[in-house]
């Protein structure tokens, strides 16, 4: 990460999942990291090398501000947070193909995961990050958010959840480009990938559309290397294009 | 609403509110349409005249589905439904003004009463709508809910649920077009109305952008009447204009 001031720890909230998993190995391996904070529910028996495991429950608030209270004591400032957690279906909840399956429990529980997570992990986590020199705050966000790329409909617990965070994302931008401009806050499209949220509904994608975590991990890497403050606020896929709100 | 197929009702959700209750008034004077069915929390003690007065409460999904079902009896069709309800503060709920006063419980209700409400007033009154001849499903957006025309932040929770709200209203319009293209699904931003929900925020408004509740009422319906069938999907505010997603 040559664009972000060396020698800072990365975090990874949702670290369990296949992209967080994967962001996690590629971010133990960049020398300009002092290391990485890996994130996640169930958090591996042991830290190591590089890798730095501690617990968070991205529906549990009180889990999140103690993750944070956790890292407030690190040698090296902060200068990623990356949250990859998402939730598209569970046991219960089913992508609504119609308007006739909306469902108040689980578009409330949709909002819960994919918007009111990410949003207090950036309540207690922006504060924690470096003052000054470029840091960057992202959150998987995806296509399906957008309300102006939305042609096929359906989903709509998850899109209005996406569409959701990408405001709360905007909003962030514009409150901390006020005192910390050289902090950039961005949404990032992973593609669809081959993880557990995404298996039901890969027939529909072409073979070499479907990514591996360990690709989309890189690209998206490449892509937080890459942004420019102007980018701050936006949504931005594998390739580094904008996604319209 | 000579835009409408003459003859059918009208359907005020949150006829208790400022703008609710003024639609009410005019949609009553407006011979084109049977009458009104004027649905609130707390529903005046008579119907009388072209009003029909009945509960509803948006955040119980209940009520709102048992709502919908005493309109299932109506002689005449349903030619137009108004969500006139939402929430931006509340004896608990402050608007934030900054993200650390984000909270998980606030963000929720947000959603609850200004996305999930409507959309559950979509599940249970779209198939109400007459099948075929012009219908209209609107409900009250605003302006802030607009991400790419978000230049100011804060707000958080009424910002990211007017989006959420934004999003499932493009997804009813893309699947409502597919079996009834003369139906059109939209989003209204009223202005600024004197009004309880903008009372604590008036002070920054110039007075003739102030609106009665009266005057955006009728720039609603004229906005409404003058529809096109490609601005389904859309968020129009009370020119006429589109606000962007």
């Amino acid at each position: 990460m040559r664009s972000l001031e060396p020698g800072g720890w990365a975090v990874v909230v949702g670290a369990g999942g296949g992209i967080g998993g994967a962001l996690v190995a590629r971010l133990a391996e960049d020398a300009d990291m002092a290391g990485v904070i890996a994130l996640s529910r169930r958090p591996g028996p042991a830290s190591g090398g590089r890798v730095h495991a501690d617990a968070i429950d991205i529906g549990d608030p009180t889990s999140i501000e103690r993750a944070a209270a956790r890292l407030a004591g690190l040698a090296a400032p902060i200068r990623l947070v990356i949250v990859a957690t998402g939730m598209l279906h569970d046991g219960q909840i089913q992508p609504e193909k119609s308007y006739r399956a909306l469902d108040a429990d689980a578009l409330l529980e949709s909002y819960r995961i994919n918007a009111v997570g990410p949003a207090l992990v950036a309540r207690h986590m922006l504060p924690l990050l470096a003052p000054s020199g470029r840091s960057v705050f992202a959150a998987l966000s995806a296509r399906v958010g957008s309300i102006g790329d939305n042609r096929s409909g359906g989903w709509h617990g998850y899109r209005a959840s996406k569409a959701a965070l990408n405001m709360i994302l905007r909003n962030l931008a514009i409150e901390t480009r006020r005192r910390t401009p050289e902090l950039i806050c961005v949404g990032l499209h992973p593609g669809t990938v081959e993880t557990g949220l995404s298996r039901p509904f890969q027939r529909n994608v072409p073979g070499p559309q479907l990514f591996t975590p360990e690709f989309s991990a890189a690209r998206l890497l490449a892509v937080i290397d890459g942004l420019r403050p102007e980018q701050s606020g936006s949504v931005l896929d594998w390739q580094g294009e904008t996604v319209p709100p």
